[in-house]
């Protein structure tokens, strides 16, 4: 007998565990943590002397993506045995509850696995990077947003292309697969794309008056 | 009774029809063409105007990679049944082959097929109109480049890592193993880092020098 929430329904879970906290509760710590991080860095970067508006934002997307890369996608790549999880620990909470809305994360998909342990390890800390990065103006800073919202996109493709090609079909409910499945990952579709879009824009023009200044000079 | 020569032997191939072509004709085949295009395009752009030389190197790389996904790897995206090919057609031997390296070809992984069809359809265009950027010298060229090496090193890192998850056990011998999916892939891992790290300095050169221009003109 199946003792998950989950589908497939021959998924095979052994010593699953149901959540403890409730789904109001793990979505609203969440929440609460996101505004948290996005205000503070919004304060702080108030302090950056004539820093653009827009960067101010890029630094608050950056902090938040970069740590939920790093504490919620870092921990769940490499805990393959979070839905034993007994005490209520929240991470763990976390990723039982998504589960509803893809269930690959509980069986432990090989590409969803490869995807999260790349984003986790590489782009959560290259996130926090871009934060200080635009803090201090860097010449990098531009192509770090535009490498690091690309290996988002990426990331997403082969997440929603390896659902599809295999049919689709784990989430419990159709409520699930809109809340968490596409609405919890349009985010990291839309900014990222934004994101990439002003870079290749912004390193074009720089290197177009670069180009400019040789000809010039010849 | 398993029909095909791949591992894990429980892998179920109906209608499979082996290599009708031999490796070596494989192979040789392979080779020659890409020989062929990188002196034709060694040639031709050597009538670039004051072009240097590490630039009609990356613009031969660049038609062959391009080459290489839009037609193998595109023909592998959207083959699903290549291996019951029976008229000896060259793409299906190649997959055939290939195969034996790493049966997850023949066996439709998912993880496999998305990153092929997203290397086939998004790198594939994009590395031929590096061709282009690079004889013109577009302002884009740089930042194409990093994006279709980033592109190829993400492919290549989710291709290993979800073989790895597996229990890396899809190759017939440590012959393939070696030649096919260790060899094959290698110049895929080399080439775009060098790339990636060539236009990150590239970029950060210009993004520097319009910086000082900026500070200049306060």
């Amino acid at each position: 007998m199946t003792n998950h929430p989950y589908v497939p329904r021959d998924l095979i879970l052994n010593d699953y565990v149901p959540n403890l906290l409730s789904q109001s509760a793990i979505l609203a710590a969440y929440g609460i943590a996101s505004v948290f991080v996005v205000l503070f860095i919004w304060l702080v970067s108030g302090k950056v002397p004539k820093i653009a508006k827009v960067d101010r934002w890029l630094m608050c997307w950056w902090a938040f993506t970069g740590l939920t890369h790093i504490i919620l996608e870092g921990y769940f790549a490499f805990s393959p045995e979070f839905y034993k999880d007994k005490s209520g620990f929240y991470l763990a909470e976390v990723w039982k509850e998504y589960s509803k809305g893809d269930s690959r994360y509980a069986a432990r998909d090989a590409g969803v696995v490869a995807v999260e342990g790349i984003t986790a390890v590489l782009e959560g800390p290259a996130s926090l990077l871009a934060v200080y990065a635009i803090a201090k103006g860097k010449p990098y800073s531009y192509i770090l947003q535009f490498a690091v919202s690309l290996g988002q996109l990426y990331g997403t493709a082969v997440y929603f292309i390896t659902s599809y090609l295999e049919g689709d079909k784990f989430a419990t409910s159709p409520f699930y697969y809109n809340l968490y499945y596409i609405g919890a990952n349009a985010s990291w579709v839309v900014i990222p794309s934004l994101i990439a879009i002003r870079c290749w824009k912004k390193i074009c023009a720089a290197q177009q008056l670069q180009g400019q200044k040789k000809t010039k000079v010849r």
